[in-house]
């Protein structure tokens, strides 16, 4: 029989009964430099490759949970109706953990700035994890902590720590070798800029995107490949703290996301516009001699890489950018360590 | 040794003596529905796959050759210099058919749009062959007309006849078994649109995007099953008039061309914004009912693929649309025959 996410959660959670009245948990959101595209399996949100991502500080999700007489989720302090996608969503999850007799007070508060293209599930589901192993007393380990946040959204379960993650996709069927794990390497001079193109929803989602890729593109079938080559070398550009490499390789890596995005049929065309008149500038700073690179994700907004020497110039050629700095004020581990 | 443009010229015309004082000749341009992309040789312009095309009727190269006392190239009754590259490229190819003494006036007249996104290329390559065939008096086959051609430009050997055109890829080291032939099938309801969204100059040619692309796109490693895909429906979507199955399979056909190109390194991105605007406004006017795909080729236009039905309601959401009738007034084969 096929293993399905509340078995894996049986064999991971010790027992089902709180250890405290309430729990606070943060986890960082994270973009991948070499991405995840297409699941191998979709309820256990097994993932067909590795990916490598950092995470990005303090833009995340702060989660509190307590022990109350009915359930409650409210996001940024307004209450979510039990009907709501967010809602339903979460307290799916929730229910993969507890007993069917507690109800629990959740609020959720993101410091991921609105319409940002930042996907905020990846934090939630991370920081909900997070939270409820200090509820419950768990104690358990990161990689634990890791394939618990993946049943709730893949690419949660880089958002478990700081820094750079890398995805380990594993190959058992119940996904228990399916987690990602710290590079343990810090970049103080790395820098992530956002740029906020579009903030209308997008039509198709991540996960929708990813199964119509896999079913109807037949580049796709080169995407394995693609991350082959790239996956390790990001990881030696970050060991050595090498931005070109880094760059030059998380660029190909997302427009060939894109691209395989692109040949699916019908068409994913998250792009818009704007985006290639941002693809388009980020390429004509890079020959007049910028170091500069662009990551995008399932959507039409445009990510910057950089390093902190061209702060300055990359400001003054787009006001709108929102730094990140990954690494400021961060421990590699958050604080369930 | 590895056979050499000249070789396969020697092997083909029996003779390099004029048979007539002057030859004109017409060839029409062509849309490729699977597209060429890729060779394997460079100097015979061997494609990698195959190719299917439908020529543009009365939009093509009117080529006049005649015997002079010294070479003479005019585009458009405008004299060119012979260091002007349409000049050397031009002579470069005529140096391949004639006796070194023998001087060539050459006229040249296109009917295409300037700056409508239509190679000329492989109109006037096409031309060219049949007015030298007629001038020098070979009466040579289409088969070997088309190879000829394709010496000139790759795309040039679907250019040698109207209607719809199948280029055999072939397996042979010379390319003598690489030439296109007519499908001689018809459809009169068949149209194709023109947008000219931009008319500047691309920085990169198809022929070193081509190079590019097969040097360093991953996802370009499935490009040939994509065609083995695609070109058999598109020919059998021919000999059944289905719009449907025939703008499906070229529009996926055309975008994962491009993204093979955006998967490329440094980047292939031949779209402009406008490319993006125009390319969503047709995915809405489909989900409105509208029967209209999109093809492009290594540019940032776009054409429309539609039936003569569809024809009002397009001109009303593009107004700008040029709109070309494959099948108005055009034989199947040209004047050489």
């Amino acid at each position: 029989m096929k293993t399905d996410p509340a078995s894996v959660v049986q064999r991971l959670i010790p027992h089902r009964t709180p250890a405290q009245e309430q729990a606070t948990a943060y986890a960082p959101s994270n973009i991948a430099l070499s991405k995840y595209w297409g699941k191998r399996d979709e309820a256990l949100k097994l993932p067909l490759t590795g990916s490598l991502s950092v995470s990005l500080g303090a833009l995340g999700t702060h989660m509190k949970i307590q022990a109350a007489e009915e359930d409650h989720f409210a996001l940024y302090g307004k209450p979510q109706t039990p009907d709501s996608p967010a809602y339903k969503r979460l307290f799916a999850f929730i229910d993969l953990f507890r007993d069917p007799m507690t109800c629990l007070h959740i609020e959720s508060h993101n410091t991921i700035p609105m319409g940002a293209g930042l996907a905020s599930s990846a934090s939630a589901f991370a920081a909900a994890v997070l939270a409820l192993n200090e509820l419950y007393g768990w104690a358990l380990d990161l990689q634990s902590l890791s394939i618990l946040a993946r049943l709730g959204s893949g690419s949660a379960c880089r958002s478990i720590a700081h820094g750079f993650m890398e995805w380990l996709p594993g190959e058992q069927e119940d996904g228990l070798d399916s987690f990602a794990i710290p590079l343990t390497l810090d970049w103080p001079e790395f820098r992530i800029g956002i740029l906020t193109l579009s903030e209308t929803e997008k039509a198709i989602g991540s996960g929708e995107g990813m199964l119509r890729t896999l079913q109807t593109s037949t580049l796709y079938k080169s995407w394995p490949d693609q991350v082959a080559r790239d996956l390790p070398r990001i990881r030696e550009a970050v060991q050595n703290r090498d931005l070109v490499q880094l760059g030059e390789t998380a660029e190909q890596n997302a427009l060939s996301m894109h691209a395989t995005m692109i040949s699916a049929w019908p068409p994913l065309l998250y792009w818009q516009p704007k985006s290639i008149q941002v693809l388009h500038k980020i390429h004509a700073l890079r020959s007049q001699g910028l170091s500069v690179y662009a990551t995008m994700d399932a959507g039409p907004n445009v990510k910057l890489l950089f390093n902190r020497d061209q702060q300055q110039d990359l400001t003054a050629h787009f006001p709108a950018l929102t730094i990140i700095d990954p690494f400021a004020g961060a421990g590699d581990v958050l604080n369930h360590e």
